[in-house]
This record gives structure tokens, C-alpha cells and sequence, in this order.
């Protein structure tokens, strides 16, 4: 039988070693099948031009390690039960058989329930997380990487895993010009994305059982996040002016994490009268906070209140930030404000858990930021959003007239509170993710309102039409008379 | 007084907020010290050439948020006391001073230490980590940058945090044929490095004081993430055959950390005899094993081993490797093979502490790998550092004529055993760096042998040779008669 062998004379892979490797892959690929007869060394020899004691090695290999068996006087064959075919049965037998294999591996049972968030994507999709490509500044990134590789003379020897200094340079002034954010870019460490900021900050401070404040209704997978490191979550509720302060607990915590900027899901701008109080309530809990900014960097009216960290007397406020949300995820890079005191430590914890980003990406970003071509992108975005945000909000009055928007000033979401007597926005969400249009339900928890939260950043106004009025269809389905508009 | 303030008209960011942040700026970094006057609204406005009305606007919030004060018919004034002198105050005092601040931040000391790993940096610096810039295949990855962002139609609404679909395919293909490594994409997250990777491990498994075996003598960081997750740490000896199987704990243990192809630093390949004894332990002790693959992509000469992961016949190995140590940091992807069962668990996990890396970047590799670029550089620095290899050696040959070389028939690096009579590696490579000269030492730990380490990969023939004859000088300098070669 011919070998449908592909092998290189001159690959870094010894001849050997490719005979070997393919013809394993054969054998556990189930190509060749067991007890099947293999070629003879010297008609392989042949075949592919090379010397026969190579083919010979590689049999004997593939002999010494089963997945070939010589018999005497008839030849060489596949062996009946080569090692891989374990591991096939393993993987056909799916996950439950886990816990009948439970004494083989008791550990993975004491790591704690890791939720999998992965919506499938409907047609018209309005939740958080989807980017329209054509809003990607694709031309200029390629135009700033062709900069970067193109004078690229060397990489530092050891990379701080805080990030390529001119991006750390090049985020501490857009902070400051565009923020109002003064940092020095040593307190800056450039993370893979605004999540991995968090985990880093809960891998500095959290123990099991330890109290860590989140909003609720909170879409940031912080609290996810937060809980899987083993942190005891205390809810604290949003209103329309941001995280209410009046129900933070008493006690000790460690974190509490907020987006004051334009909270998410709801919204709401975390009002200034309530920034100070927040602040001194840190410090007498002991505890930091977290300044999630990664949705507010675009805003329509109101001017956005000093940030925390800008606030901040006691280094208490840790400040993160994300170009994914303004760059789509095409770029995951975000960035971490870590408090004078304790730079080093985080840069440490850094190195250790990750090491840093690339090198490369982050050096075109850096470029990118310093040119000032984000800005350009940023003002593009927020024109664009602002059409789609206004067609929105027109379709959803048409359809609807009732019910009331909260979180128009900024960002690219918008929340529906629901006019009474319409079902739970999670079974609504449900219902029209089965007719392909994707909505965000504020939150399945009863204690915080019932809203339908829509992202509009990624769907332009056709779509968006499109969208309101299918969700319409649905809703009068629903119940007919309750919420068709006066028309 | 004039003020330097740079308004653009056409910003996302209100004109009113410009002022205010900008205005800021100056008065937070001292431009405009404490009770200086400043211009008034009119003359700025008329400055700038806006309306008085923003200009007072923004004035009205400096002065709320105590920035500028002003005094009745005299005029505005930058306060005596700005609110951040505060926290100039406190990055100013320095680390130590957290110690009386104790009280405002206990969280941070209940993290277990995390050691910091950054060496400066030596004009010949044989130590692990320093990459050639010249063999960075720069051109090859802007086409292949090229291709992806000029054909890039859209990203996915939902990125698989697993990572890029094209990506997983290429990776499982290219361990196929060239490390006969047969794995479904499916079980391939893509890391932001091998890093990322242990530390997504450790995530899964491992409880404050679990077991995790490290071999002895170890560079890869590894020993240092598992101790800071908390884990008790049990140092399995190395010798010329790699990890010492006859060293591993009768007990329980929840992960045993190993690099087969190319130990690091010592450099010897796990021998073939040692692969299933080390699996049938793992299956004993309840432990999962990490291979760890970074280092051991080119080799000279032997075959490599068939992998753990493909002798395993339980799915008790997960398998690391990483792209940054043929590619330098300037691409920082690495992945992990997860075994079958617990993919959904680990996928998991990386979306909620990390959500995936980025996706141009992403593509790009897949490309590179797909197109054959990838294995075209991999023979390309294989033939190159195989010459640095060679001329590593014989300098050394040269110089000492004496101990021994271990691990030259893989990776960018080899160590050299000291002959008796010299002084602790540690303490050479520390005298060496004054020199400007970066040796690495095998290990302080006095249980593994004395040793050198030099990773070659970085350094052309001359700088080697160089370092070699001024290694030599030090040495002498330490014991005249033991180490000059007889020449």
C-alpha cells in the first residue's frame, strides 16, 4: 500500500522525525487502520528518495513506542490497538464520564463554577459586544504597524512586562488631555484587555471569602470574575445617578468595583455629589476602588464628572481602561492606573501571571495614540454612533411611545426601562433571540428595574429600523394592546 | 496671563471639558502654581475665539472642585491647596511610608510576595530572554499583516476568548506535521503567551497550600506563579536525562510542571524510558502534568521523544507552548492543549479572566503559520543559531578546555558545568554583570550542580567570542592557575 507521505529534505525536522510524525498522524487519524499492513522499509525508501535505514529507524520507533507491530516473515502492520486509541475513546465518551473517572482526577472539582458566556450571535444583534467592521480604522493601523516594523531596529533585550514604554508614555497624555487624568506613565501597565486589569487586581488583593462591592445591574463580568476567585459579592444598586452610595455596607471590603463614567449596563453617569462620599467610604472600609472607565471615553451631552482617581487623596483608586471597546476586539489592549504606592508590586504580579503583551501591537497602538489617529478614530466613532443612538431612540418611540431611555449621554448602549405590564426583559430577550434579533435583558434579578438594554454601535440605522420593528412584532405578540404606540 | 491651552473645535470631547481638563493639567503638574492669577473669561474666550459662556462653565467646575478660587472684584485665582497636592504629596513619600498608612490599606499585605524578575540589561548578555532583532522575520510578518487588515471583511460579533478559529487550526496542523502532536482545535486556547497559559492552569486546579511538583534546577517562572497562587512547591531533581522520576512524591499532588523537549535551564531532553513511568505517576498522585514546550522547538540533533501528550492515554496532560521564543516578544501568543474533557471548564476560565486575545494579531500568525513562513523562519534561526552554537562551544573549548556541556542539542541555550575549584555560578555571574557581561547561574539552590548558563540565540559570533574572552579574564582573575585552558 502507498503512503501518502509529504516529507521536507530540507525542514529543522529531521527526515526521521517527519516519517515518524506523519505516519503516527495516520495511525491515530484512523487513516491507516489497525492490523493494516504498512510498505516495506525499502519500498518507502524508494518511494520518497531517501536512505532506507531512515525509514528503518522510524518504523522501529514507531514499533518500540506500539503503534506498529513487525510479524515475522509477513511483514510490518499497524499495531490492533495503538496508544492514541485510548485517548479517542476518552474524548468520544464525552464530559460526564468524568465523574466516573473522578478518582483519577478529584482536583478539577475544587476549582470554583466558572460561567461560560458565549451568546450565539443572532442576525440583528444589539447586545453589548458587537462592533461593526466598517467602523475599524483599518487603513491607518495597517499604515502605523508598516511604521513600526518598518523601523524596527531592535526589541529591548527584557520588555517590562508593564508595557513598551512609549504606549505607557503615550496613554498617560491622551489621560490628561483628554481625561483630565494626570499619571505619571510608570503608575500605567499595559494589560491584554480591560478583564485581565481586574484579575490582576483581585490576584494582589483577594482571599477566599473576602467582601468585594459590584453594582448591580452589572454586565462587566467583574463580578464573574470576582466570584471565581472565591470573593463574597455584595450587590450594591445603580439608580440614574450611578451606584447609589447609600447602601454601601458598613463593614470591611476589600474591592468595590464601579463604572462611574457610564455604568453598565445602566448607563447612568455616577453623579459628582456622590464621587467624594464613595471616596471616604473606601477608606474607612479599608477597601479599594476599582474605576472601570472602559465604556465612557465617548460622550454626547453632559460633561463627564472629575474621575475618581482624579479625586482620589488617599492612592485608593485603581483606574482601568480599554481600547476594545473603541478599536473593536481586533485590538485587545487596555491599560491599568495602579496607585504610586504600589506600582511595583502590580508590575510584579504582572510579570508573573502574564509577562506582558506584544511588543509589536503595542508599539503601533503607542503610534497610533501619539499621531493622534485615535482621536481621529474617536471622532468618527462617536458622529457615526450618535446617528445610530438618534435613529434608536426615534424607532423605539415610534413602536412604543412608552416606557422610559436611560444612559443616551454616552457610550454605545442604551437601556429601555419597560412600561408596566410587559414580561421579564429576560424572557423577552429569550423570546426574540429566537426570531435572530439579539437584546440584552437588564438583569434576571428582580430587585433592579426591568429594561431591555440595546447596543447600537455595531448596527447601522437600517438594521437598527429593522431590529425595533421586529422586537415590536414580537412584543405585541406578547400582549397586543399594551404596548403598540398610539399611532 | 496668557495660558497655553491647545483647543480643538472639532473634538469628541466638549470644548467646555477641554478647557476644564487642560486648565487642570497645568494647575495638577505646578505650571500654574498655587494662587496665581488667572486670565479672565472674557480674554480667553476671545483668546481662543469661543463663546465667554463656555469659557465660565468651565471656570464654574474648577472653582466647585477647588482648583481656582475666586476673590471677589480682584479676580480667579488657582487655589492655595489643589486637590491633587495631596497625591503628589503621597507618590512623593515613597514605598516605606505605606507601613503608616496601614490602616487605610491592609488588603495589599495579605498577598503572598510576588518576587520581581527584571535584570539590567549587559552590553553581551548571554542570559535567557534576549532575542536578535535581525532574525525577526520583520517583512514576512507585514505582509502577512498586510494580507489580513487589507482583506478584513469583519470581526466576529463574538470572538471565541478560546481564540481565533483560523489561528487553532493552524497551531493543531503544525503540531501534526512537525511535532506529531495529533489534537482536534477544539482543544486549543490561544494565550498571551506560555505564561498565561500555567497561570490559566494553576486557576483551574490549584487550592493555597495544594502540591505542585517544579523540577530543580527551573527558569520558566513557573515555581515562582504556582508559589504566588499559593501552592507548596515539591523541587524534583534534573539530571542529563531530564526530570529524575525516581524523585516524585508517593503522595498526592494537584499539577507537576515539566519541560521534556529541552529542560530549562539544564537543557537535557527527558529520556523516552522516563515518559510513562512520569504519566503513570501523575495517574497515582491525582496530578495533572503541564508539559511545557517553549524551548525545545529546533533541535540540532537526536530525535525528540514523542511527546507526553500524545503517550498519554488518560488526558492528564495539558501541553504549553509558545510562539515569543522563535518570534521574539515582539508577537506574545502562546497555547494551550487542553485535554478533551475539560476544554468547555478552561475555555471558561480564560473568557472570565482574560476574554481572549487580540484578533488582528491573531490572524496574522495564522497566516504566517498556514502559509509556511513560520516553518521558513524556524530554518532560518535553526541554521543561524547552530552556528552560534558551534562557535559558543569552541570558545569555550578554547578558553577553559575544562567541565562540561550539557543541553546543546536543542533550543538557544546550554550550560556549562563548572570544573571543581570555581566559585558558586551565582557568585561568577554577579561579578561577570559588573563587567557588563550577563551569565546566567544554573541555580543558587546548592542541591543541583555548579553551572553557567548562556543562551546564544541573541549574540552573532563576535559578541560571543568577546564574551567568552572577557568571562575568561573575570575567572582568571578569581583562580589564576585553575581555569586558563593549557594553551
Amino acid at each position: 500500500m502507498h503512503l501518502p507521505l509529504a516529507l521536507e529534505k530540507k525542514a529543522a525536522v529531521p527526515l526521521q522525525d517527519q516519517i515518524f510524525g506523519q505516519l503516527r498522524g495516520l495511525i491515530v487519524s484512523g487513516k491507516l487502520k489497525p492490523n493494516s499492513r504498512i510498505v516495506a522499509s525499502r519500498f518507502l525508501a524508494d518511494q520518497v528518495g531517501i536512505s532506507r535505514t531512515t525509514v528503518i529507524l522510524a518504523y522501529d520507533r514507531l514499533v518500540a513506542e506500539g503503534y506498529l507491530e513487525t510479524r515475522p516473515a509477513v511483514g510490518t502492520f499497524v499495531s490492533p490497538c495503538p496508544p492514541e486509541a485510548t485517548i479517542r475513546e476518552c474524548s468520544d465518551r464525552g464530559t460526564e464520564s468524568i465523574l466516573r473517572q473522578a478518582d483519577v482526577r478529584p482536583a478539577l472539582f475544587r476549582c470554583p463554577p466558572l460561567p461560560c458566556r458565549l451568546p450565539t450571535p443572532c442576525r440583528i444583534d444589539f447586545r453589548p459586544g458587537s462592533h461593526d467592521p466598517d467602523l475599524l480604522p483599518l487603513k491607518s493601523w495597517l499604515r502605523a504597524t508598516q511604521r513600526i516594523l518598518g523601523n524596527c531596529r531592535r526589541i529591548p533585550v527584557v520588555p517590562s512586562p508593564a508595557g513598551a514604554e512609549p504606549l505607557r508614555r503615550a496613554i498617560a497624555e491622551w489621560l490628561a488631555a483628554r481625561r483630565g487624568i494626570t499619571v505619571a506613565p510608570e503608575q500605567i501597565i499595559v494589560t491584554s484587555g480591560s478583564r485581565q486589569a481586574l484579575t490582576l487586581i483581585g490576584r494582589l488583593f483577594l482571599r477566599p471569602r473576602d467582601t468585594v462591592v459590584v453594582e448591580t445591574p452589572t454586565r462587566t463580568g467583574a463580578a464573574d470574575l470576582f466570584e471565581a476567585m472565591g470573593a463574597r459579592l455584595l450587590r450594591v444598586p445603580v439608580d440614574e445617578h450611578g451606584l447609589d452610595v447609600d447602601w454601601l455596607p458598613g463593614g470591611a471590603a476589600v474591592l468595590a468595583h464601579i463604572t462611574p463614567s457610564h455604568q453598565i449596563p445602566f448607563g447612568s453617569t455616577l453623579a459628582q455629589h456622590r464621587r467624594r462620599p464613595l471616596i471616604e467610604w473606601a477608606r474607612t472600609a479599608g477597601a479599594y476602588l476599582i474605576e472601570d472607565d472602559c465604556n465612557g471615553v465617548i460622550r454626547y451631552q453632559g460633561t463627564a464628572p472629575t474621575s475618581l482617581i482624579a479625586l482620589d487623596p488617599y492612592g485608593l483608586v485603581f483606574h482601568v481602561g480599554s481600547f476594545s471597546q473603541t478599536l473593536g476586539d481586533g485590538v485587545r489592549l487596555g491599560y491599568l492606573i495602579v496607585p504610586p504606592e504600589m506600582t511595583a508590586t502590580a508590575i510584579a504580579a504582572k510579570a508573573v501571571f502574564d509577562d506582558g503583551c506584544s511588543w509589536f501591537e503595542q508599539m503601533v497602538l503607542a503610534d497610533f495614540i501619539a499621531g493622534g489617529e485615535y482621536d481621529t478614530h474617536l471622532r468618527r466613532l462617536r458622529k457615526i454612533w450618535l446617528q445610530r443612538r438618534d435613529c434608536l431612540i426615534e424607532r423605539i418611540g415610534e413602536h412604543f411611545g412608552t416606557g422610559r431611555l436611560v444612559g443616551t449621554e454616552a457610550g454605545n448602549d442604551l437601556v429601555w426601562l419597560l412600561p408596566p405590564g410587559l414580561p421579564p426583559a429576560a424572557e423577552i430577550a429569550e423570546r426574540s433571540a429566537r426570531h435572530d434579533i439579539g437584546v440584552g435583558a437588564l438583569s434576571a434579578d428582580t430587585t433592579c428595574p426591568n429594561g431591555l438594554l440595546f447596543s447600537y454601535g455595531g448596527l447601522d440605522e437600517t438594521l437598527i429600523s429593522e431590529g425595533v420593528a421586529g422586537l415590536a412584532e414580537i412584543l405585541s405578540s406578547v400582549r397586543p394592546h399594551s404596548v403598540c404606540a398610539s399611532r
